[in-house]
Order: structure tokens, then C-alpha cells, then sequence
């Protein structure tokens, strides 16, 4: 141990140099890059080094590659291998992985197209998908590092996640774990293992967090599909802001046994759930993993079968079939949006009502009174996990969400409090939410409502200085899909004169923005259901984006 | 608040006073009784004061009273007038009530005739059904003390709980709230309010907690069905102790919301749960409620409407349609059963072989194991809450489950580490029940496990030594249904010479018994099926309850 306390930063570049090692020859690229500053979009730059037979593999949707591998129109093993190739190229642009299992992939890969060419049938409704996964998930034979120096090398990783063994199962192919920051406790990724994960859309801006090297793999296409966890919107923040699709789904609807998380034993528990580059990847991820009846095996996974028929009759409905009433909330009234988020806010409003649906404006009771208990709750330990994370190696802290020091722990009291003001907090929002019903039109309270995954686009380094758009959501444990809406426009994202901040929050975000800087990058809301409404978010979430695509 | 501090005594004493000024003059009868020791039973002697046809009506089951409400062959105000002066008959036999409300029962039941004499149908499923509550449960108009003096005559019961609306959407009539110990924390029921209940079925025995009087009032058929609140035992210990049944749900499947509880915001929270003279008074209540779909009101309960298929299909194979095999556990180890209970669970165990299912020793992970971080996370305020409710009126403990002063609350790392363990030992369980499909022969894992529901019939008063064989259902979330099987017979129910106890609590519990006293006191095992599974468990403890009447 007295070893490690100085050697944390021999420890970090060693595991990223062995990283680094595991990538083919035929992968390696020429490094380094040109400045972000100068080629700040990676994600057109990475289709040179690709044949276009990859290009067509990578950039097909989830849905159609198990349709391809399923009928025999593809083998695994080129799907694989075109999805390695790739996940190794993002990884030297944007330091977007934690572990890198190629070689096990395409062992796999070979026995699924043996498998298929006995049966002449797939194995299971993933056959040959490759699935990418958030380090803090456990794979056999991988470090779980979290981002912690002192956890890399360690055994915990002796057995898979569960929800591993499920994906397994159902024939999917692990390849690859991705970069998280320290503790994944944070919206934006760097830890001292593999440096800064930057967003490659726009390399000068955060790729997000804490699943953000998944996000970042997503956008350059080097997965089309992967697993992300989310305690305060860490599913849906680094999805939203890579132009992909992330869904946060209720406790209780996926297994989370067996994965590692810093914050844990709270009421607030964090949840595992499907980040791709459609909506569909996220409802072929839902449906199959939930086929595998995982309340079987974790007891904390409520019976819920996946319900077809909800999910069918509400896409239908979105389509316009039947009219609907959609809640619309802009601003939460602590931070006001950035001009292209809520530029945004309002064209997924025209797109609502262009579909034939309501809009109703969302005045919810006070979001600062629901995440007020919420980050108490989340931070009760006074960061004392964290801090003894980072002291088995002694490395430095690299987040700013926990202090330098582990403050005084909440009591017993203070606790209950806390968690009783969560619950009435979450009655008071479902009350607000029924009396809505009044003015629909439908007979039924609103069916959904949007608001803004963050009130930036992705910013600059540091300055992701508030989640409470996303933390509200974990609070009331409701199902909320982000969406990409559109990207920053210089020309027509800009603030009017005369700014009136709500408080020094919200000035310093505003201050904060440069459409210059900013332009070209992913602008993302959210679509919020009700709790365990994973059917209806994922049908509406379709159903809009098609529309915004229109 | 001063006065209060001296005068708790007289508040007591002024409330019980209250309370039996409520009681009308035709219900009154010659007091005292004869002693405890000279009439054990009063299950008999209240019929004297009643007449023929208030017997009928009063010991018809729940399902049958709705049907003869619902037909018009009974009228609701027959139905409750029987019901209220049955009740106040009780009342005086063992102190089951807190709280009368006889004036706006038959207000409500006068409604109802005169809603079906106008529609020629039932308002809905539970028309005119009297249903009893357990004190915590609001009820407008009434007070909440939960057995503290300092709690009575504030405004507490503003309004309904939900699931008293949700009753009286239902057609229910509400006319009683039923005794708890001081703070609903015990296994006895004593406060000082209304004094001690004693059990019915012998009243030299506690009557159970901590809806004692909720089973004591069942036990005199002053009630059909009524609701209690379940922590660690507190629906089935007092059904079972009184020769009735008790539900309880997991977590999350019927409304607790708005009901007072000393313990809360934590991650074991109580549940609401049906108490019933027959298993069909539970079944009724629990199809009745969940048509209600209380998760459209209560967050907190999850959107599982009642499985009616689930529900007939597990009708049938316990009656012997398929084979099933069940676990059995005599002993969970740490506290021996005294041997009318071990004599107990051996019945069941015959009849679940009559009816031609298979039955395997259940061998399931250490409940001790369990039941450790239980109690760290139900008592981790140090009692805090506890002592200050008694503070408000200076009234004396009269519990001994927290101690006559706080303890040290537990911090948030001792909280998050008992969450965790409780977490971790729920998986490990449900390992170990899934490990069983190797030795059922039905290709499944055990459809449902038995056990005592404590290791003594109801005790004498202070002798509620060990409460593990519920809390343990608790820890792990799980449905549960208690159900009586037999009497203690002084005769056969003997220890074997030369006892082996396995620890203190063991041996005094060994020496606690007295089957010349305990003659007669009903015995009870309950029925554990997984979380969420409540068709399944009121099926078999239909199926198993007439196979034991046969």
C-alpha cells in the first residue's frame, strides 16, 4: 500500500499504456491528432481509416444489425470485428475506453456463427450484437477501476454483472468497457487512468457524464448500442449531448446486481440503462433484456414483463392516431436555458403539436424542493467512499462534485428527513400531475412531458455546473428518454440584451455560453414518463424523433 | 405543552372515557367481567348479548356479507348497525378500540341503501362492508394517537389516508380504528390510553401487535376484514395469535400513503396490509383495492393490477391439478418453536403432502443474517422519534423495545452498510431458493416456503421474546400470508425431557412455556411466497387452510 500512495501516476499510465497495447497494429493511427481546436468534429474524420464495408457495418442501427446476423446476412465475426476496429480508432481520438476485450469478443463471434450454422437460427434476440458497456459494470477477466487508480488490478470483476450473464444469454457480444470519471460521480469524464474523454462532435466541449466514454463511442459509431448507469442522468446527459438516445429507466425494471458504484445503500439508488444511437437500439435493449425474466435472479428487479401492447398502442397514439396532451417545461425556474436549448424546447413543441397532440405548459411544484433531499441523500456520507477510494492509491481528486476533504457524515435523523421529504416531495408532483387532467381535452392528466436535458448543450471543460434537470427525474425515480434535437447555431443561438439572471447560478451559465466555441454541437431534451413507464417513453421518444427528422 | 407534561394521566384516562361514552346504551353491558383466569375465552360469551340475527350477520364472511349487500338480501345499515354493536361489545371485553365512528357508519350505510334502492346495484365491490383499521390509519374526523397520549387531539386526521378514500370509493364503511401499543412497535398491544389488550381466545395471553387490536376485534367477529400495518410481523403475528389471517404485501402493492408510522423514511418501510376472518376477506380486499389502481395516487405503489389468472391457475394446483412442492422450516435455528407450533407446522406439512405436493426441508442462508441489519436499519435513530412523541406528553414508556432513553443514531455509513447487507442477503437468498429446482422434481424452484409464524402461540404478557421468523419476510420483502392451524392442547403439546437450547433467548423461551395456561390459544404458521407474489400466497393459503378444515 505505501508502494501505491506515490506510485498512483506510474499505476494510471501503466494500465493506459496496456490499453493501448491491446489495439491491433492494423488500428493504430497517426497520433497526435490536430488541436480540437482545429478539427474540433472527429466523427466524419474517423470513416478514413475504415473500408466501406465497416462503415456500413458500424453505422447501421442495433435493430437492423440483429436483423442482418439473424437471417445469416452477416456473420458475427465481421459485425465484431468491424465494431473493434472502430471502437479502437475512437479510442485514440477521444480516450473513450476502459477495457478492451477484442479478443474474447471474437472468440464469441466465432462460436455464435457456428451456432447458426448448425441451427440455421440465431441464439437469442442479440445474436451477434456487439454491446458495449460503462466500466462500472463487471465483466470476467476486465479491472472494474471506476475511474479509481486503486481499484485497477484488483479482483472484482471475478464474475459478470448480472445484467452481463443476461446479455450473454440473449447472444450478445462484450467488446469493450468505457471511460468513466473518478468514482463516476460527475458530468464530464476525466479520471487519472486515461486522461479527459472531450466530445467528438466538438473536441473543445465535454463528452459528459458519468457514462460519457460510452457516449462518446456511440457518436463515432464505434458501438451502436451500450449500457450506461444513472443516479442523476447519467444515462441520458452523455447520450443527449453525442447526438444519441439514452433512457433512464425506474428502479426496479433492469437488473443492477453486481455493479460498482461509489454512492450505494441509498434510497436513491442508481439504475442501469440502454444508451444507442436510435430510439429502437434502446427498445431492443429493453425488450430482450427483460424476455430474460431478471426478477428471477435479482431480487431488487419488480415482475414486470415488457408490455408489447402498451408500447404498440402508444406508438400508434403518438403517430396522431389519438390525440394526446404533452407537457412542455422550458425553464425549471432555478437555471434558464441556453438560447439553443431552448430553441429546442420549442421546436420539439411545434413537433408535438404538428402530430395533432396538446401542449400544456408544465408548473410542477418546485423543482429546487425535490432536489434539494435528493443531493443530500446522494452525498449523506459526506464523500467518505470517495476519499477512500482515492486513498488506496493516493491519487488527487479530479472532480470538483465532492470537495478535497470528506465533510461531516449526515445522521440517522437527518437521513429519514431526507428521504421522507422524497417521498412527499414525489405525492405532491403526482397530485400536481392528476390535476392536469382538467385541462387536456383527453380526459386523462398530460401523457408525458418534455423539458431540457441540461440548460447547456455540452459545454467547455468545468462548467457543467448544474444537473437539477436531470437530478429531478432520479428523485421522483420516473422514466425519461433524451432525445437529440438539433445542433448550436452561432448565427441564431444568442441571448437577447439585458439578461435578468434568476440567481448567481444562472448568471454564471449564462456567462458561461459561446456560441462560437459551441457551435455545431448536440442539443438534447428529455421526454419524462411516469414511474415504471419505460413502454410509453420509448413509443413517444420514436415517435417525436421521427417527426423532428421530418 | 407544560400542563401536558403532568397531566398525561388524565388525557389517558379522558380519551378512554371519551371513547366509551361512544358506546350507546343498548351496548352496554355489566362490568367487570368475571377474571382472565376464570374465563379465559370470551369468543362465546359475547354471543349472549346479541341476537340470533346479529350472530348471522356478524360471523358471515366478508365475501358473503357483500354478496348479500349486493343482491339487496341484507341491508348495509342491518349489516353495520350488528357490526358497531358487536364492536362496542368487544370493546368492553378487551379494549380493541381507539376510536368509534358509529354515528357516520350508519350515516354512510343509510347512503348506500338508499344508492342501491335508486341504481338496483351495488356502488361498488365492497358495498356496506363494515372494515375495521388499525389506528394508524387516518380517518377524517378521528384521532391518530398510535398509542401516544401526547398525539391525541391534534389535527392529525385532517384528511383521510388514501386507502381509506380509496374503501370508500369501494363502498366500505369505516366505524372503528382498532388498538396499538404505544408507537405501534411491539408485539403486544399496551398503551396508556386504553390500558392492555388481551387476547380474546384467552386473555391471560397478549392479544399480539401491532394491530392487536385489530385481531382481537376479528377474533370476537366484531369485524369481518379490516386493514393493519405490517413492520415485522404487526398483520400476521395478531391474525395468526387469534385465529385469523393476515396479508402481508411487498412493498409497493397497496397505498400506504398518509398513514402515521414512528418508524419511517427509511428502507424497510411498513406496508398496509388485510386482516380477515377468513383467507376470501383478504382475497376480496386485495382484488377490491387494486381495482382502484392506487398507483394512479400513491407514488410509491407500483402500477400491478390484482392477476386474476394468476391467481385461479394457483387455485388449482394447490388443490392437487399439478404437483407443487413447497419448503418447510421447523426451526429457523436461532429460537426453537415450543411444541405446539413444531406440532403445527407438522400438519401442514401432512396436508401439503395430502394434497399431493412434495415437501423439502427449507435450508435457506442464515436468518440471523438477516435479521442483523434489520434491526440496525429499523432502529438507526436510536429511538429518537420514538422518545419524542413520548415527550410531548411526558407519558412513560411502556414499551421494552427501545429503552427507557435514546441510544446513538447510527451514522450514514453504518445506515448505507446495513442497506447494502440487507440488499446482498436478499440475493443470496433467492440463490438459494432458485437452487431447489434441483430437488423439486416440478422442474421449478419451491413454489412457496412455511414457517412458523413465531416460535410461541401468543405469549404471556412481556414474553414476545423473538419476532425473527417475521421480520425476516420483512427483510427480504416478501408476501406472507398467517394462517391459524390449531389449539394448544395442554395434553400433547410437552417438551421432551432434557431440552438442548441453542442460546439465552432460546432457553428462555423453552421456559416461557406454560401449557396448562396457553391451553386453547390459537396457533398459526404463515405461507411466504417471493416479493410481489400475493395471488400466489392467498392461494395456497386458501388451498392448504380447507384441507386443514377437512
Amino acid at each position: 500500500m505505501a508502494a501505491n500512495l506515490t506510485d498512483w501516476k506510474a499505476v494510471g499510465a501503466s494500465k493506459s499504456a496496456a490499453l493501448l497495447s491491446l489495439i491491433p497494429g492494423k488500428s493504430r493511427i497517426p497520433l497526435p491528432l490536430p488541436s480540437p481546436a482545429a478539427l474540433p468534429d472527429v466523427t466524419d474524420h474517423i470513416r478514413q481509416y475504415l473500408s466501406a464495408k465497416e462503415v456500413e457495418l458500424t453505422e447501421t442501427d442495433s435493430i437492423d444489425i440483429v436483423r442482418k446476423t439473424s437471417s445469416g446476412d452477416w456473420t458475427c465475426t465481421e459485425v465484431t470485428e468491424a465494431f473493434c476496429h472502430r471502437a479502437a480508432l475512437a479510442h485514440q481520438m477521444i480516450n473513450c475506453l476502459h477495457e478492451i476485450a477484442f479478443e474474447s469478443a471474437l472468440q464469441r463471434a466465432s462460436e455464435l456463427d457456428a451456432y447458426f450454422a448448425e441451427h440455421k437460427q440465431p441464439l437469442g434476440p442479440l445474436h451477434g450484437l456487439p454491446v458495449s458497456l460503462k466500466d462500472s459494470i463487471h465483466v470476467e477477466g476486465t479491472d472494474t477501476s471506476l475511474g479509481y487508480v486503486g481499484w485497477l488490478g484488483k479482483p472484482r470483476s471475478v464474475k459478470d454483472s448480472q445484467i452481463v450473464t443476461d446479455l450473454r444469454s440473449l447472444g450478445a457480444i462484450i467488446y469493450v468497457k468505457t471511460s468513466v470519471p473518478q468514482g463516476s460521480l460527475s458530468a464530464e469524464t476525466r479520471n487519472n487512468i486515461i486522461g479527459y474523454t472531450p466530445n467528438p462532435l466538438n473536441r473543445q466541449l465535454t463528452v459528459g457524464g458519468s457514462s460519457g466514454g460510452e457516449g462518446g463511442l456511440l457518436a463515432l459509431r464505434g458501438s451502436s448500442v451500450g449500457l450506461g448507469t444513472d443516479l442523476g442522468g447519467s444515462t441520458r446527459v452523455p447520450a443527449g449531448w453525442n447526438g444519441c438516445y439514452g433512457l433512464r429507466p425506474s428502479t426496479g425494471r433492469l437488473p443492477y446486481e453486481g455493479i460498482a458504484s461509489t454512492i450505494d445503500g441509498i434510497m436513491l439508488p442508481f439504475v442501469v440503462g440502454p444508451m444507442a444511437t436510435q430510439v429502437s437500439g434502446l427498445e431492443l435493449m429493453m425488450r430482450s433484456l427483460l424476455q430474460t425474466e431478471p426478477w428471477r435472479r435479482d431480487p431488487m428487479v419488480i415482475e414486470l414483463p415488457w408490455k408489447e401492447d402498451v408500447f404498440m398502442k402508444m406508438n400508434e397514439r403518438v403517430s396522431g392516431k389519438d390525440k394526446m396532451a404533452f407537457g412542455i417545461m422550458v425553464s425549471d425556474g432555478y437555471v434558464n436555458p441556453q438560447p439553443p436549448v431552448e430553441r429546442a424546447m420549442r421546436m420539439v413543441a411545434d413537433v408535438v403539436k404538428a402530430l395533432g397532440h396538446k401542449v400544456i405548459e408544465w408548473k410542477p411544484p418546485s423543482h429546487s424542493a425535490g432536489n434539494d433531499p435528493y443531493f443530500k441523500i446522494c452525498f449523506a456520507d459526506g464523500g467518505r467512499a470517495y476519499h477512500s477510494a482515492l486513498a488506496t492509491s493516493g491519487e488527487p481528486s479530479t472532480e470538483a462534485v465532492l470537495g478535497p476533504e470528506p465533510t461531516p457524515e449526515a445522521n440517522a435523523s437527518q437521513i429519514i428527513e431526507a428521504n421522507i421529504a422524497v417521498r412527499d416531495y414525489r405525492k405532491t408532483y403526482l397530485d400536481y400531475w392528476n390535476s392536469t387532467s382538467e385541462i387536456t381535452g383527453t380526459g386523462r392528466p398530460v401523457d408525458a412531458f418534455i423539458m431540457p436535458l441540461a440548460p447547456f448543450p455540452p459545454p467547455q471543460p468545468g462548467q457543467a455546473r448544474y444537473l437539477g434537470y436531470t437530478t429531478i427525474v432520479n428523485t421522483l425515480d420516473y422514466s425519461a428518454c433524451a432525445i437529440p434535437v438539433t445542433r448550436v447555431r452561432k448565427d441564431i443561438d444568442q441571448y437577447l440584451a439585458g439578461y435578468a439572471s434568476l440567481n448567481e447560478v444562472d448568471q454564471a451559465i449564462h456567462d458561461d455560453y459561446n456560441p462560437e466555441l459551441s457551435h455545431g454541437a448536440p442539443v438534447a431534451v428529455q421526454i419524462v414518463g411516469g414511474r415504471l413507464q419505460e413502454e410509453k417513453v420509448l413509443a413517444f421518444a420514436a415517435g417525436i424523433s421521427q417527426q423532428l427528422q421530418k
